[in-house]
C-alpha cells in the first residue's frame, strides 16, 4: 500500500479536507499514475454533496485525471515509465459483455467501475484523482500524445469524450450543421471539437455574454435563446445534430423543431424533472431525442489523439488544492471559464 | 370534371353519407384510377371526427388506395390503362426542398398536400379513397405488384409504409431483435414484415388474446406487458428496435430500458399527452426515442415490391361502403383483425 495525500469528500454538508488515503499495491496489470492535474467535473460536486444519493463517505472525487507513469506492474505492455496519461470516469469493466466487447465499457453490462464512489469487481473502493496518485489496471489509462498540456487535457477526460463520442455518433463533420447548448466546461470543448471535426457549429446560450469566447473556440454562429422566439422559427429545420449540455428541462419542443430531417437532439446531463416531449416534433422530419454518457476506452484513446493532432484542450482555471471548496461554489454558480483544474502539486507535505 | 360517389364525412357529430363529388379533369401529368379497394385507418376517424381539428367539412377520408388505371393524361410515362396501382396518405410535395429530393416527401419543407382534407398547390380540396375513383398525378401513384392482392395491398398504402420505414431507417435485418408494441392494423404489418427482413421479431401487447395470430404472421415471441414487471427485467437491454404502434401514453422508461446498446425506440402514434422520459433512461446504452411519419414515394414503392416477393398483405375484413360507420366505432373499441378494407364497388349507383 501506498499513502498518498487527497481531497476528500466527508459528508454531504461538509466542505472537503485534505486527508491521507491509501493506494493498492501495483498489481501485475497496474499503472501507479504520479497525478499532475485532476480536473473539478459537475458530477464530482453531485457526488462529494450526495445530489445524486448513493454516495459513500469518505470519498475522493475526480475523474479528469492527467499524470506520469511513476511505476508499472510486471505484465504491463501498454505504458512505460515516464509516459504522459490519463484516467477518465472508469476504471474497469467486466470486459466480456457485448457492450466492453464493443468498445462501450461504459455502457458494460455488469456495471462499470466508476473511478470513484464504486466498488471494485474485487470489492476496494474507489478513490478518483484529487490525490498525488493513483493506482489503475493498464486498460484503463489513456495516452496523452504530445501536442496538448497535462493541465488542459484533463478536462478531456470527461468533458472531452462526452462531447467527442455523440459528434463521432452522430456524424459531426463537414456539412453537417452541428448546436451546442450552452457554453460551459461541456460546451466549450464541444464547440472546439465539432469545428475541428469539419462541422458548421452553432452555439444556443442563453444570452450572448460569451459570445466572443465561442466564436473563438470555432464557433460559426451564436444565439442568445433568452425571450427569442425569433431564433426558433428563424432557424427551423435546420441543425443536422443538437447536443444539450445544460442540465435542465428545456422546452424541448422548441429545440426539436430547429432539427433537420434526421436530426437528433442529443442529452448529456440528467435534469431533476423527466424530459418531456410532444410526439409530433419527433415524428416531424423523423427526428431522434437520444442520450450519450462519456465513451469508451477506444474512442477515448482516439479523442486525445484528435485532441492533440488539433492542439485542442480545455479552457482552465488552474487552482491549488485549498481552493477546491470556493471552486465547487463557483461551479454550482456558473462562474468559471471554463474549467477548474487542480495543481496536486499543491497536496504535498 | 368526373362526378363519383363517394362516402363523406359531413360534421363531427354526424355519421358519414353517401354523397356525389367531383374529380377534377385529368391534366397532362394526372392519372385516373379506378379505386377498387380503400383501407380504414384510425387517421381518418380522427379526421372525420375533428378530433385533430383542422377538419374541413365536407370531406371524403381514405389514404389507403388501391385500384387500376382507368386513364392517364398525355405526359404520363410511369403508368398505363389497365396498372394496379395505388395511393398512400400524399398527393403531392414540391419537389424542390432537400427532403424532396431526398425522397422523403412526407417531410416537405413547403408542405405535403394530403390525399384528402388538404389543399392542393393549386388550391383544389382533395377528398380520398372512400369513392369510386381519384385522380393524381403520376408521381404520386405508386404500382402495386403482382403477388400481393388489391384488398389486402390497399393497407400497405399507409400502415404498411409506416412500418417498414423505421424498420428499414433503423435496420432491421438478420441478427436484430426487434420488439412491436401493439398488435393491431400497424403493429401486425411491423410484424410480417420485419420478420421477411429477417429480424427477430417480438411482440409485446397487453394481453396474450392475439398470441396465436403474432406466431403466425411471424413473431417468434409474444409477450403481455400488463401485470408484468417480470418482462421488463428479464428484457433488459436486449433489443435493438422498439417500435411503438400504440397511440396511447405508455410508461416509456420501462420500454427504454428493454433496448440495447444504441437502440431506438420508435413512436408512430400520437397520443394526448406529451411524452415523458427520465434522461437517464437516454444517457444508459446511448438509447434514442424517435418518431417516424408514413414513408416518402421512393421508399413505399420499394416496400410494395418487397411485401409483392414476399407475399404480404394485411390481414382484413371486407366491407361495404354502408358498413364505414359501424367499422369506426368497432376501430375504436380495437375490435378489428386486422383492417377494415371498403370495397368500393359497393359505392354504385
Amino acid at each position: 500500500m501506498t499513502t498518498v495525500n487527497a481531497y476528500v469528500a466527508t459528508a454531504a454538508d461538509q466542505p472537503l479536507e485534505k486527508r491521507a488515503i491509501e493506494r493498492r499495491e501495483l498489481g501485475p496489470k497496474d499503472v501507479l499514475i504520479d497525478i499532475k492535474f485532476a480536473g473539478i467535473c459537475h458530477s464530482d460536486i453531485h457526488t462529494a454533496r450526495n445530489e445524486w444519493k448513493g454516495t459513500t463517505y469518505p470519498v475522493v472525487p475526480g475523474h479528469e485525471i492527467a499524470g506520469i507513469v511513476e511505476a508499472v506492474g510486471s505484465e504491463v505492455t501498454a505504458h512505460k515509465v515516464g509516459d504522459r496519461v490519463g484516467v477518465g470516469c472508469f476504471v474497469d469493466s467486466c470486459g466480456e459483455c457485448a457492450a466492453c466487447k464493443n468498445g462501450d465499457e461504459q455502457y458494460c453490462e455488469k456495471g462499470v467501475v466508476q473511478t470513484y464512489n464504486s466498488n471494485t469487481y474485487e470489492g476496494e473502493f474507489t478513490n478518483g484523482g484529487y490525490s498525488e496518485k493513483v493506482v489503475v489496471t493498464e486498460k484503463f489509462v489513456l495516452r496523452i500524445p504530445e501536442g496538448v498540456e497535462l493541465d488542459v487535457a484533463a478536462p478531456l477526460l470527461c468533458a472531452g469524450i462526452t462531447l467527442y463520442a455523440p459528434l463521432k455518433h452522430w456524424g459531426a463533420g463537414p456539412g453537417k450543421k452541428v448546436a451546442i447548448i450552452g457554453l460551459g466546461g461541456l460546451g466549450h470543448v464541444g464547440v472546439k471539437i465539432a469545428h475541428a471535426l469539419g462541422a458548421e457549429v452553432t452555439v444556443l446560450s442563453q444570452t450572448l455574454n460569451k459570445e466572443e469566447d465561442g466564436k473563438k473556440f470555432g464557433a460559426d454562429h451564436y444565439y442568445a435563446t433568452k425571450d427569442n422566439d425569433q431564433l426558433f422559427s428563424d432557424h427551423a429545420n435546420e441543425f443536422d445534430l443538437i447536443i444539450n449540455t445544460v442540465s435542465v428541462n428545456l422546452p424541448l419542443d422548441k429545440y426539436l423543431r430547429l432539427l433537420a430531417v434526421d436530426g437528433t437532439l442529443v442529452e448529456l446531463g440528467v435534469p431533476t424533472k423527466p424530459l418531456e416531449v410532444a410526439a409530433f416534433s419527433l415524428l416531424a422530419n423523423r427526428r431522434s431525442l437520444a442520450g450519450s454518457m462519456v465513451g469508451g476506452i477506444p474512442l477515448t484513446q482516439e479523442m486525445l489523439d484528435f485532441c492533440a493532432e488539433h492542439h485542442i484542450g480545455a479552457e482552465i482555471e488552474k487552482i491549488g488544492a485549498d481552493e477546491i471548496n470556493d471552486a465547487y461554489d463557483r461551479v454550482v454558480d456558473s462562474d468559471v471559464r471554463y474549467r477548474f483544474v487542480i495543481d496536486t502539486a499543491t497536496l504535498a507535505g
